[in-house]
């Protein structure tokens, strides 16, 4: 059993969180999800409702999978020194960081991304190259996910689901992957490296 | 501004929910997204983290489009007179009705789907059927989503996504449907009759 902590914070993106939550969900005895914010107050998602946590930052960086979404409220978060302290103890502990959209501009701020390679939400990717203030990180512009080590950082909203299957094709196999998909009836892109929206042919 | 009455649950499936309002929120000029809950405690997520109420069902039930998920939790709610007989009364006021996977047979059951053709997930199919407990729904086993009038009933959880992009493009157009599809990288299945999911070709 592994213990999923999904970070929340105000203005995360809905589907960016819980897209890949849904699929880890399918497989209930493999994956205990733990919404996780910087307190008890709970997470206001971007144009959506509030999700509340069931854990603090103040309970520990101790999870097996991280999930750190994107969405309008990274621009606060980046200055966010709780937040990006968390992150990389929490990055130091884990067995599988994952984030999507913009949450990579977090993990890269925090340095989790040093000498790794990473993708990112294509209509924010100039954005999160310059926010990220580091040049350690290997950017790909076209990826729908990048996996490195255990990293995956996923492209924009959509793209966590394909990339939370992949997670869970590493950990559980192809048939777990498939079975998550179909339950959700969804139709996955299984290739990293199809990436219909990417807006440039070459990576950086 | 359409005012969006999406309504939770204990036990409510995370995507058939958040899938729908992420591509709303792609036009918050258009939609203000309310989450609406029977009473003010929120509503915990199947396998997931609690959800609070912006209104409860005691603040009315005038909304201009209605959102109803499925997941186990539908359940329980199929004996909930206070839930049933809330959601009789804002489908008659709404002027577009929306269910997710098992939300339909809410609706059913509410007896707001009467005389209409609608669907459901398909692995719960034979169950919703049953549990509607009214034979004057046109159930279809082969449907992405249905829409009849101002009823958009969808298939099983990701489903909702596409759906939610059909009721987009009738109220504010195919590019503005194209256009949430796009933000949210999401590769939209745009056909409501190409259901890769149907266990039978033919319909019940």
């Amino acid at each position: 059993m592994r213990k999923i902590g999904a970070v929340i914070f105000d203005g995360f993106e809905m589907l960016d969180y819980y897209g890949p939550l849904e699929m880890f969900a399918m497989h209930r005895d493999a994956f205990e999800i733990v919404a996780v914010g910087q307190n008890g107050d709970g997470a206001q998602a971007s144009g959506g409702p509030r999700t509340m946590p069931d854990a603090t930052f103040s309970d520990g960086t101790s999870y097996d999978i991280l999930l750190v979404p994107g969405g309008m409220g990274t621009r606060a978060e980046l200055d966010n020194p709780v937040m990006l302290d968390w992150l990389r103890a929490a990055c130091a502990e884990a067995e599988i960081v994952t984030s999507v959209c913009t949450g990579s501009a977090l993990l890269a701020r925090a340095g989790a991304l040093d000498g790794r390679a990473a993708t990112t939400n294509k209509r924010a990717f100039d954005w999160v190259c310059d926010v990220a203030q580091t040049d350690t990180v290997t950017w790909k512009q076209t990826a729908r996910w990048v996996e490195d080590g255990k990293f995956f950082t996923s492209s924009g909203v959509s793209a966590g689901m394909d990339m939370s299957l992949a997670v869970i094709e590493r950990l559980l196999g192809k048939d777990a992957a498939r079975d998550a998909a179909l339950w959700a009836e969804y139709e996955p892109n299984t290739d990293p490296n199809n990436d219909p929206f990417a807006l440039e042919e070459s990576d950086t």
